[in-house]
């Protein structure tokens, strides 16, 4: 029976990965078509989030049946409860990388980015696909030095949100109203695909240490 | 022992009802801070999130010690399971509600909202205080008629940001590209507020009537 159990376990933890996974292409293919104003992976990125959403529904039901099921306690449980919130972080990760590529659709043909921001924004979009790989990796072996490198990595896309920031205000911006619009939404997805990715990290810290790392935000 | 079970579960439902109650006057007094400039109201709502950070960790922990301490099935274990996602809900709806309140400080002494657009902003903070009301009252008494409710305001949030957005892209603004940023960020606050605010309302119909309801966004 228990052995049993941790195999539910096991494949619960297999679809987060997997999840995880089609978080890192959104991020990628989703970065990729703003930059390169291609509407066609746009449109790619919107359409599989639908596969992102069916795996949630999928983690949710299993978890749940193993809630009543198993009636789990201790280390088990702590599991079981992790998933349930790593599913809820990953599902609204794919919705961030989605809305990337809805911007990125919205002003084709245009290129929602001016030529000299697009430095930054790759690097937003690195730095996000990094850190959710990051997480994917952490979750697959439970290795804590991973988290903690998360962190770090929080912290270089503060930097680069700043930044961003810091030209759309600068008086020689020339781009207009609605550019800076685009940008500043944008500023905030990367951040928040950032969050959500601490925030799981923070989760597996709990899992494997029993320790609660201090809020970040 | 069900019973005392029972009371623990109300003594839960008890605690989001709080948080919920925290999260409306943080809406109205961070919208108000906002609309007149207001500083010290603003500080008083940044202050204000520790406390519902703090029946966040509550009710986490409680929801937990049930979960392993009684290994409910069935309606109860439903009931913990949609606690914990609750009371995620209710912390980030929390932390949008300070997130109004940061800008209001930031521009202070100037308002961060030009005179043309107070009435439809004002119109927002009521729109989203009404829903988290609705989910307050939802929760307190397992009522799914104002859960029901709670999409027609969606609604009419949604016309709001469109509002919102249709002005400040309009050749005719003359606030400049600052006032813009903080008024995209501002409706994607407010928007992100009700979107938490259906998402509750939808676990609290399915812990009523089992029925899972069509996904809104």
């Amino acid at each position: 029976m228990r052995d049993a159990f941790h195999e539910q376990l096991q494949h619960l933890n297999d679809r987060l990965v997997e999840m995880a996974n089609l978080v890192e292409v959104a991020v990628r293919e989703g970065t990729a078509a703003l930059l390169e104003a291609d509407a066609r992976r746009a449109e790619r990125v919107i359409a599989a989030d639908a596969q992102i959403d069916r795996l949630q529904a999928l983690v949710e039901e299993r978890t749940f049946e193993q809630l009543a099921l198993q009636q789990p306690v201790a280390a088990d449980l702590r599991s079981l409860v992790a998933a349930l919130r790593m599913v809820a972080d990953l599902e609204r990760m794919g919705d961030l990388a989605e809305h990337v590529a809805k911007i990125a659709r919205m002003r084709y043909p245009e290129c929602a980015i001016p030529e000299e921001l697009k430095p930054t924004i790759a690097e937003m979009g690195h730095v996000a696909e990094r850190m959710v790989h990051k997480v994917s990796k952490t979750v697959e072996a439970s290795d804590v030095s991973r988290a903690v490198d998360l962190v770090a990595e929080d912290d270089e896309m503060d930097r680069l949100r700043r930044s961003l920031f810091h030209t759309l205000l600068d008086a020689e911006w020339k781009h207009g109203v609605e550019a800076a619009v685009d940008i500043a939404l944008l500023g905030r997805y990367y951040e928040r695909i950032a969050d959500h990715a601490v925030s799981m990290a923070r989760r597996v810290i709990y899992l494997v240490t029993g320790d609660v790392p201090a809020r970040t935000s």
